[in-house]
């Protein structure tokens, strides 16, 4: 009866999980396991900081049948922080539900303490002002008997004269507002116009802002940028977990749910709506500036005459924006991988998940906002980016339009690191895609101490050749570990973008062979064999350092991971060089978070990619919603991608010759001499004469 | 409280009404008030043939507060042909209503016994097969490692390859469904193509018969041709009452009701794309054949192994039509005058009823049909014809497309009566347009005895000059009175088409005079003083020879309506002549189901158009909806309405200079020696000597 007294709990999308003893609340739970929930009250039931969601369902994967059933009672202090309907969808306060079985655990952003670091700002691209959505100011005469004209084509009369549009449609909900706005107006009108090809929206008298969105849908992960379409501003930038995650982590697995269970598409398409609806009333929410007391010179509280303080809104500093609805954004454009494309758009995405992978459909599409149930203004068009092939998507055409190989001379290797590897090699005289399994483990999941990038995360490390002592930094704490006492590192984990760092110090000073076997040969006793799995593993911080209660380890397995994840990489990037029949490549461009916090140097030494020179190889930040964003607000860029996505070649790596061969060999660690000049200087001389 | 003991009733779409003593049932009131409600049972409650709606609400016009309280309680009897929804929205049998008040009693078409004589048939006009949508069949390879290219790309590479269609569309909720219905079809697919722009649906395999419907909605009546757009066949014609009736007889009765009542508009459009709804349905059921017992060659019921007789389809000789459902339309059309086009589409009607009356549209619009809540199928769009003006709608459009004065040497007058007259007058060189108030006299409404066109209404008459004796026929009996017992013509009233017959009749013997006024002269006792009125009438039948239990006549007041319809009518036409700078007209085309009953001598005699040879008066029937059917099945004539539409001068008439002058003489009968040369031989010389 002994095991009946723990319960397996996973917190998402931390992915942290463990067995924890029955009785103890969530928060507690979540301490143990690494993760910071939000609890400003101390656990008194008080502050409402730690809602959290109980995931109903079977998370195969994790062994793990997920009930609301398996936590206490609800108990009415929640009602005061928690609405119907959020109860209705699961959630709890932390605080107050005591384990009572196995729980998937979901913590939303606003509960995280350590809020995780999303790398996916919007980084400042050249774009051209050209959106897709323009807006056109009339001044008509009024109705009368010499000249009884129609509403609709007394704009047009003047649209036509005055902004030379021809031959304009207008969506049918946009007209039936038409006879209001246009009095209302007193014949003066703003008309916005999609494409210069249907009028979308008419406002009475003249507009000049005007909102739209570019969205990046990762298979984890969604970001936003929400901007000011005539100034090209990014307002604001929000994001959010992928809502489908809970159907499945990875694309395939989504697709299978999708196979399994009538109904899954729609729902798992509903849930991805909602959640770009909640970013768009997120975004917008942001516009409304919180009030505060309105102060006279003196710093004075005034009053109103009831004596009541009168409040003014506090607009972040030198900003003023709209206070905008969803319904004034009239534009948005999205980049996503193609199953989550099809998902997306509940497009059957069963033969996209088999091979030869053929989509539904490259070209990109305009879709109405009203039929994809979508909140922004109901006329307007989302613009969903074209697929390049079945696992290269509208994403990675969202990077290639943002950096343009094919304007370049230069061989350029760009490479997107997700769950999946998405790879483009060429130039301006030819491109060619492909994409690699690299697996969770580059972003630091499924390791034995991945986690994501947030506080208390290991991001660099150095170990001392000589002795195997451990040096190291976490994500949220600048003064390494060697500054520090061993209580103020609060370590977690390891972050994706740290496992690299951690991989190669471990080769360079000889604690693993360049097959990724660990060495016989150890300097101290960070080295040992786990107890129960009975594989080696190397401590990298001890128990006093972490928040955990438990030593930080790399385990043999976990090198494998990494290894395989790595492997398919180098192996895909060999084998596009191949098929382009060149032997290196001018530069290398990492896209993603993980681009944005390698070390390069590193990614070289464990045969990440090709060699290069060093300066040579570039973060470029969230290129693919770049992309989006490039598209949101310059049309020609909608053209461009088209043509791109049709241009580019895709490559099938498993069907290549000899790549199972090729794989293989991609997995060990690589011979400097031969094939990493640019590194010869860098690894120490015994190192590379490993086998 | 004598008069406590009448009723108010009502009788939809016929109009007819009158007081009847409470405590009577509805079918009893219906014999009285000379309406046919069908009875196959004799009132026994069981063959519920007596279907009515009882309508709830003021109808001011006639001074009626309906409530469906205002008859006795349901009766169980009622259940077994009336289901819940029916009930709901009050559905009764009439068998089983006594009248405890007031009531409008709507009689649906299927309750009729003596059905209305719909003139709206197609006519066989010529028409080029060019329909907006097209299917194109294309066979394509699987895809494969060497080509996966999208199942979108594969059909559309196709589609330019056979067929040579560039650039195509996909509606998001066709594309939908492409994957599914690809291999289905073993990668053979038919695409259906809305102007070579769009694909709205695909089909597995190879499909050659497709359909689509044509409608006319009046603001009386709607008409709609259920046509196959392969073979241009009209399979099936449908009609039903226009169900805004009830918010209003004429079109300013209704933009009167949005007006005064929030969410009035939303509810009239509602209850039309309900109606064109249950059209669609009604024709999709006629390719549903009633099922027969089969027999063998012996004529003996073949049975199935259970011994039950097997049924097979009953269909139309020679005919055999693919079972349909409202999905299998891809296209419509619609025309309708203007007001009736802004409240189907829900655009604000205010302002086209309020002078100088401009439309929100004249251009022709394409409606998504799920945009409209229509149940077609829900990517097709419902192309709706442009309007000319606020009193010159798509109708009047459908009319030009239809006759093509544009294309014709001859100086046309195009003359179409309903509630409002339309008027069109030109050639190839130029055409103008305007509008009149008819009235509703000319279509037999609001006059003593007037009734729609249905068995039982007068349609012809003589009346002897010398002894101003009367001979008539009725609707559906071909025997004239003079062949007939009294008892045996069941006589009801007089239908629009005969009433200018009666008029012309009184005239030509004398009975009134030129102005219209009873002459003093009176040759028998059918001139006589009523009673309560203290005007003077006709009696053009005796009691004994109606169904109705009273004398059938023509008062003093009814003549005056008529002469305010043709009135404002000859007025028009004498207008646009100036206008034109024509003394006379080529030819006269009188469209509607007026056009098709009119004695054209007789209307001349009246002065209802100007002069014109005899030969050269025509009738075309409906011709609007034979032009909502040239664009169905002729994309050409869209592009043609659109023309016409923008460049046929709408004159307003009521603004002419001395309009009121030529009004007031219009309503005279006409001097023949001076404006009506071709009459001079028909009319007698002592009435044409009248002053």
């Amino acid at each position: 009866m002994e095991e009946m007294k723990k319960a397996k709990v996973i917190f998402q999308p931390s992915g942290r999980r463990g067995e924890v003893d029955l009785g103890l609340n969530l928060i507690e739970a979540s301490r143990q396991l690494g993760v910071d929930i939000e609890a400003l009250c101390g656990e008194k039931k008080v502050c409402g900081k730690c809602k959290v969601r109980i995931e109903e369902g079977l998370f195969e994967k994790y062994g793990v049948n997920s009930s609301r059933g398996h936590v206490s009672e609800w108990q009415p202090e929640e009602g005061k922080f928690i609405n119907g309907q959020e109860r209705e969808a699961g959630f709890r306060l932390a605080c107050c539900c005591k384990l009572a079985g196995d729980v998937l655990v979901f913590v939303p952003e606003e509960s995280r303490a350590g809020k995780q670091v999303v790398s996916k700002a919007a980084r400042d691209i050249h774009i051209e002002h050209n959106p897709a959505v323009k807006l056109y100011y009339v001044e008509m005469a009024e109705p009368s008997f010499e000249k009884p004209t129609g509403d609709f084509e007394r704009v047009m009369d003047e649209l036509r004269r005055e902004h030379g549009l021809e031959h304009l449609r207008v969506d049918y909900l946009a007209l039936l507002r038409l006879p209001d706005v246009i009095r209302q107006g007193k014949f003066k009108v703003t008309a916005a116009v999609w494409m210069d090809k249907e009028v979308i929206r008419f406002w009475p008298g003249k507009v000049t802002d005007y909102y739209g969105m570019a969205i990046d849908i990762g298979t984890t992960t969604v970001a936003a940028y929400f901007c000011n379409l005539a100034t090209m501003e990014v307002i604001t930038t929000v994001s959010m977990m992928n809502p489908q995650c809970k159907y499945g982590e990875d694309v395939m697995s989504r697709i299978t749910y999708h196979m399994m269970n009538p109904g899954g598409l729609e729902r798992m398409s509903a849930d991805m709506i909602e959640g770009l609806n909640s970013l768009v009333a997120q975004a917008c929410e942001f516009t409304h500036p919180p009030k505060v007391k309105k102060k006279d010179e003196k710093g004075k509280t005034v009053k109103d005459e009831a004596g009541n303080p009168v409040m003014v809104e506090a607009p972040e500093e030198g900003k003023t924006y709209a206070r905008l609805k969803p319904g004034d954004l009239v534009d948005m454009t999205i980049v996503c991988n193609t199953a989550m494309h099809h998902i997306l758009l509940k497009l059957n995405p069963e033969y996209v998940g088999m091979a030869p992978f053929p989509p539904v459909v490259h070209h990109s599409l305009d879709i109405r906002a009203r039929d994809l149930g979508l909140s922004i203004h109901e006329s307007s068009f989302v613009h969903v980016l074209p697929n390049e092939a079945g696992f290269v998507g509208a994403d990675n055409v969202g990077v290639l339009i943002a950096e343009e190989p094919y304007k370049s001379d230069q061989m350029q290797l760009i490479i997107d690191i997700g769950t999946n590897g998405e790879l483009v090699l060429g130039n301006k005289e030819k491109l060619i895609s492909s994409s690699c399994a690299t697996g969770p483990a580059l972003e630091g999941a499924q390791l034995s101490y991945g986690m994501r990038a947030a506080p208390g995360a290991i991001e660099r490390i150095k170990i001392d050749p000589a002795t195997h002592e451990v040096d190291y930094k976490v994500i949220g704490r600048d003064a390494w570990r060697s500054f520090s006492k061993p209580e103020e590192m609060q370590t977690k984990g390891i972050c994706g973008s740290g496992i690299l760092d951690v991989l190669a110090e471990l080769y360079l000073s000889g604690v693993i062979l360049k097959s990724g076997k660990f060495s016989s040969e150890q300097k101290s006793n960070r080295t040992r064999v786990n107890p129960d799995t009975k594989q080696p593993e190397f401590v990298i911080a001890w128990k006093e350092e972490t928040s955990i209660g438990r030593d930080v380890v790399v385990s043999q397995k976990d090198v494998r991971q990494i290894q395989l994840g790595k492997g398919a990489l180098y192996c895909g990037c060999k084998l596009m060089m191949r098929r382009m029949g060149v032997d290196k490549v001018d530069v290398v461009k990492i896209a993603g978070a993980f681009g944005t916090h390698v070390d390069r140097q590193k990614a070289l030494i464990m045969g990440l990619f090709p060699d290069c020179a060093i300066d040579h190889i570039v973060s470029v930040g969230n290129a693919a919603g770049d992309g989006a964003r490039a598209a949101l607000l310059n049309r020609e860029k909608r053209v461009e991608a088209n043509w791109v996505a049709r241009n580019v070649e895709y490559i099938e790596l498993t069907v290549e010759k000899d790549f199972q061969q090729q794989f293989m060999e991609a997995m060990h660690i690589p011979h400097m001499k031969d094939d990493f000049p640019h590194l010869e200087s860098v690894v120490p001389e015994e190192v590379l004469k490993q086998k």
